[in-house]
């Protein structure tokens, strides 16, 4: 348990969205999760309003950790260890149900310009990064020298995102993306002959 | 305007999801879609839940037609025209408020087994479908032998889904994936040189 409110008060809003999902959740779920009454989350937050921009806020931190974290001695291994971690089912139900909450969230987007900034931000944060590894692993001349960076993260940031909508809508696992996308990387990026990896 | 007056309803259910999303979709938003009363819509549909399980199956067909019916002479014909029909922004409005009112639903999907199940139909249908084009392929000689068509139509379904989210989430361009799509087609599984196709 964190000592900082604010932080405990963030933490208890992510359970309560595993719990209650995005559309319904209200100060009152929050307060429950926590062990604290729901005047005091107005003394830290005083509007709703202001909690969900925190909880953007300690969202992205977590992500930025997740994915700026994920490192390996090559470019190759760093593009393994992030697919690794962003493509799990997870053994956790909360895990599964943030990402229901996430894709209502989505949902949302269109109608709450904060909501789509912060997808905006997290998107740009992914596909960002993973062009980056790509170009490093090109210009050390360990990737195929005729791999496009931009298109090769375009078509893994859009995979990672196809593979979580898809895990929330029809309960898809992620196994099989993660099996593709890693196949992906060795035969295309890597370039290491297909009848090595079959793809 | 259609003359059956279920297809009607049907229609003005679309067109009232592209204009007030699925959240809050009342039968009075339907109504003023159409030139019907609530009470002229209660008389086709007994509740909100007959007329929405009547829709999806409506919505189905549609997607059937679509699936099924990009085609051309050879497999990579075939599957070049899917993408192209998938994979377009669109210039109508309509069809993007539509888009956003399915991730609504998608987002659903966990608490209702009906939208699931919907969802879970729909995705078999277009895997199955990119499947067994690329099984004809490999097997008419025209695709790479070494392409495992389980593997390959699990990521394009992935990416088109991806494809979907992003550009409701953040307005991302359905032009790069389709793009990137393309590509890998004509490199993975046409297995045309990578310097004829950068990848």
């Amino acid at each position: 348990m964190d000592d900082d409110p604010k932080t405990e008060i963030l933490d208890a809003t992510y359970q309560a969205l595993c719990t209650h999902g995005y559309a319904n959740l209200t100060l009152e779920d929050i307060a429950a999760e926590s062990d604290r009454s729901k005047a005091s989350i107005h003394y830290y937050f005083d509007r709703k309003r202001d909690l969900f921009a925190a909880f953007l806020g300690y969202l992205f931190e977590k992500y930025t950790d997740v994915v700026d974290g994920s490192t390996g001695d090559t470019a190759r291994e760093t593009l393994l260890a992030l697919l690794d971690v962003l493509l799990t089912d997870g053994e956790d139900a909360p895990d599964t149900e943030f990402q229901t909450a996430m894709l209502e969230m989505k949902a949302q987007a269109p109608y709450d310009d904060g909501v789509r900034a912060w997808f905006t931000e997290s998107d740009e944060l992914l596909s960002d990064r993973i062009r980056a590894i790509i170009a490093d692993g090109v210009e050390s001349g360990e990737l195929d020298e005729r791999v496009d960076p931009d298109l090769s993260a375009e078509f893994l940031t859009t995979a990672i995102q196809g593979a979580r909508t898809r895990r929330v809508a029809v309960g898809h696992s992620m196994d099989r993306i993660h099996e593709v996308t890693t196949r992906y990387v060795e035969t295309q990026l890597v370039g290491r002959d297909a009848s090595e990896v079959s793809h």
